[in-house]
């Protein structure tokens, strides 16, 4: 499973003195994005290549406050097979090892054009299914028969 | 079900040209307060009460971006009998009505002191049912005897 | 001067029990937003028409903080001349009327396909000045000569 | 000049494709903290210690957008003698070494409990002077006569 790191910023804290509801959604985006980083593809590269991931459903369950300064690590991985769409599941823990909450989200794969739904580029679905080795493979898929 | 009115704001859209799908965790919130000001009591005033709300989860699925601004309309309902928690469910449309988004929190009653949970007041619970008629019956609530 | 009330939302309050300073740089913009709107065209169709106005500086002063579920009054004005720039200059209070914060923000006029700055439409800029009334001046001085 | 590196979040990018005005502000914040743990104390401790530390002016100069997934470099120094007050000058970078904004903020020093202004605890301003050193200075200073 992925690991990423945050510190908890001041701005993210509330007058209840720990880190607002809403802002786990944000870390999750973060641990996403590392998480697509470290299978060799940033997100600004799949934008780049013309598809977008809007996110479909978002949900978090929250078991421990966070708190200002804490250095939380995200994990992150795949949890459903991908699609249409692609499903990452997060867990967030404390320094203590505090399960913090956890959530998932759904993104569709949209066209940046049209804004219609397509599959995910076939390299771009393999480097996130890691089965594929980093951008040797992405540039390798775009050369590949289509029976890839 | 209650409706509010909320303005798009520019800080509020992200570089895919629409509102940042966290955002949306954050309407809910005000969909709720606003709420629980026309049940006849504020959640500052609850708050002031030495009763906190923390989330304890929520969930949004996304159906049509909103845009920068545009005039949202939240909907808010009390989705389940109140307990030891308060559930809420939320619907965001847009000026041509569509539906932009559903979703729903859950929120437990805290003690500000312990952060421990408790039951909610009963002269709160009360309100947020709408079972009693705003602040005099807030009023008339607290001098009541224990079968209340 | 131009009036526009917002109330101070939960997310907008930090662990200091107030709201977070950054969040007053985001009220001026709903204050500028607002002020635009009065003046009889929105900042979203000035964008429409292909001009976008970035921020070049902003800067506040902070007097009195203003705490969760405040309604505060954003009063808006612009402070100088228009040129290739417009300035604006902010004051918010709090129901005690209390000064809250002042502030000021420059922004550029730019071409939205070329991100060059260009001089506002002048037909925009009459708008802006209160020196036009409102949407039918822009339509008219859509169709005067050069000299308008 | 210290030094501390940022990666710019998607949900701080607004639909003009770059980093919203609002959230260099905040970056500020990191850089800020991250100068002050440099020099042997957090923030958190200062609080924890009893003394806040709010923010009574702030601007910023805006120079060159800075974009999503962009690794920005947030430069920090203290730019005035410590007084009742604390000046920070901010420069932030891309990765192409582009200027991107300047800014400076001052703050106040205040006690948590009463929240008026107080002097910096001796030990504390040594330490943000950089005329201490890190965390042993911290406790030999706590001993040291009144003279400190």
């Amino acid at each position: 499973m992925h690991e990423t790191k945050i510190r908890v910023q001041y701005y993210e804290t509330d007058r209840m003195g720990v880190v607002h509801h809403s802002n786990y959604i944000r870390y999750f985006e973060t641990g996403r994005t590392e998480f697509i980083r470290s299978r060799g593809i940033s997100y600004a590269d799949i934008e780049a290549g013309g598809v977008l991931m809007p996110i479909i459903s978002a949900e978090c369950r929250y078991f421990h406050p966070a708190c200002y300064d804490e250095l939380l690590t995200i994990r992150t991985k795949i949890s459903e097979e991908i699609t249409a769409r692609i499903c990452f599941a997060y867990e967030i823990y404390n320094e203590s090892a505090q399960l913090v909450c956890t959530g998932s989200t759904a993104l569709a794969f949209v066209d940046a054009a049209t804004r219609r739904p397509v599959r995910p580029p076939e390299a771009v679905a393999r480097l996130l299914r890691g089965t594929a080795n980093g951008a040797i493979a992405y540039l390798s898929t775009k050369q590949a028969p289509a029976n890839s």
